[in-house]
């Protein structure tokens, strides 16, 4: 079945099963169904909301990303920027575009991917749009909620601060890569740091946070910019699967591109005060692996141990 | 110039600027240029979210729409959801898709009519997305408040109930009716209803609630379904605009198909218990004018002076 041979009341009672199947928890009063949704957030908590789009041809291709891993791609892009403001999230609405000629199987299958993601970060689908388009697109917003004032920000980094980034970079990268060499499918699904970014946000030592969606270095860039300070990085502190160099050179990419431009990473880069726990009692409390990587200087992007051919986002300003 | 002269960060920075020239109340904590926008409502508030979006070829047309227009017709249509609800706006989220010959005149002119639809609802644009596309698209995530509990719901309506309407029906579908047949700019936009929306949350005697998005009977099906009932519908009493059966004729469409299946009139439709004020004494209370145009009965659908031309969405069930 195609999606022209669906109303569009067929495909939002589709998607409305699917959610329901999924379990709707306790804090969604009204869910998918009515003209808006209603959450109830915890008495005085602030509320967080960020939108996110995977259109394709510019951000997926069918012949190389599997339906499921784009769904699941586009929930996890919008939590991870729930996870840099240190929030928690509340519900997610998804507006699908399709064109006529998309397969219902396919659809099925990108909602699939979208409530799998949603069910691993606690996070109900609870509304949306459908639509015809040329071309397939899923806009995600996520809401959240975080306790007042204590959301973790672009701009609060400082002088003498140390930078830090949860798990390892690059892989999205080599995915892309291999995609682009060999026709393989992209199966790489990142997930959100959301449980790291609450302990951040409850931690007290915290200078910015944000999620490396860009590539590590305009993603640091963008902190420098908000926190109006520089920074030196330390390329072979850049922490990086196992394996990676090797695999890069497999897939004709250079392993330092991969890792400070390569985006889609979605782990968190944040900054804390000189004083702040280690790397490695910072990995115990936050329950992922934490390397630190640089320090945040006066002004400037210096990258230490940095080969020349970088490409794609290397830049000093 | 054109979208492609742009980098993603000078399409940003152009809308944020704009945004921040319209003014951003002091319940946005963190508005546009973080990895998400904080909000602050009140205490103990439920939150209330939706999506909607406009596709170009689809709901609009570069042919016969003005940018300006398209941009807060986006916006509207989301609040209107809120409206629909009875909540109180607390900021919008625009995700912007563009193909790369899209003129930046353009795309400032749909930034303008979205904050122009902002301003007037009192709901700043706190965030949102740009992204490359073949078409031309603006998906709108309107967020709100509302008292715990209170939201207006779809499934509320009962037997007995009296169905009314806020403004006046037809006026979009006579203007998309004008477009088609001379090429005349749409330069109809609708506005969301929140105030009536809001009163009507306060008082205790709505049953169900919708907004008029789809067209008078489809809509209206959406609130029978949801609340297991059946309508009464007295077509003459449907409100419509001053000279309206003349302008439909002169635009060659049956003045019953536009305000019956007409869509994007974004109106509020409503029922009441029987005891509830007048229809006058609401529209003192509302501030807004509010026609009665029919009852909830047990089952079935049933249109009161229809003529028998009546096309798109008029169906018994």
């Amino acid at each position: 079945m195609r999606l022209d041979e669906l109303s569009e009341f067929g495909w939002i009672e589709r998607i409305r099963r699917a959610a329901v199947r999924a379990g709707v928890p306790r804090h969604v009063v009204i869910g998918i169904g009515d003209d808006a949704a209603v959450l109830r957030p915890r008495r005085g908590e602030d509320l967080v909301v960020t939108t996110d789009a995977l259109v394709e041809d510019v951000h997926f291709r069918w012949r190389t990303d599997p339906a499921r891993c784009v769904g699941a791609r586009a929930v996890a892009a919008s939590l991870s920027d729930l996870a840099a403001m240190g929030a928690r999230p509340l519900g997610v609405t998804v507006a699908f575009a399709g064109p006529p000629g998309l397969s219902v199987r396919q659809l099925d299958a990108l909602t699939s991917g979208i409530l799998a993601a949603c069910r691993t970060a606690g996070a109900p689908l609870v509304g949306g749009n459908v639509s015809r388009a040329r071309r397939t697109s899923l806009t995600v917003t996520a809401v959240g909620a975080v306790a007042p004032g204590r959301a973790l920000r672009r701009d609060g980094a400082r002088r003498g601060d140390r930078i830090l980034v949860t798990g390892s970079l690059g892989r999205a990268a080599l995915a892309r890569a291999r995609a682009e060499a060999s026709g393989s499918p992209v199966r790489h699904v990142p997930e959100a740091r959301l449980a790291a970014g609450l302990r951040l946000a409850r931690a007290g030592f915290v200078g910015a946070c944000i999620d490396l969606s860009d590539g590590l270095l305009a993603d640091l860039r963008h902190v420098l910019r908000a926190s109006r300070v520089g920074a030196r990085l330390v390329l072979p502190a850049v922490p990086r699967p196992r394996g990676f160099d090797a695999s890069c050179r497999r897939a004709r990419i250079h392993p330092a591109t991969a890792l400070l431009a390569g985006g889609e990473d979605y782990e968190l880069l944040f900054t804390v005060r000189s004083q702040a726990p280690s790397a490695a009692a910072l990995t115990r409390r936050l329950g992922v692996h934490v390397s630190e990587i640089g320090s945040v200087v006066a002004r400037g992007l210096h990258v230490e141990g940095a080969s020349t051919g970088i490409s794609g986002g290397y830049r000093h300003f």
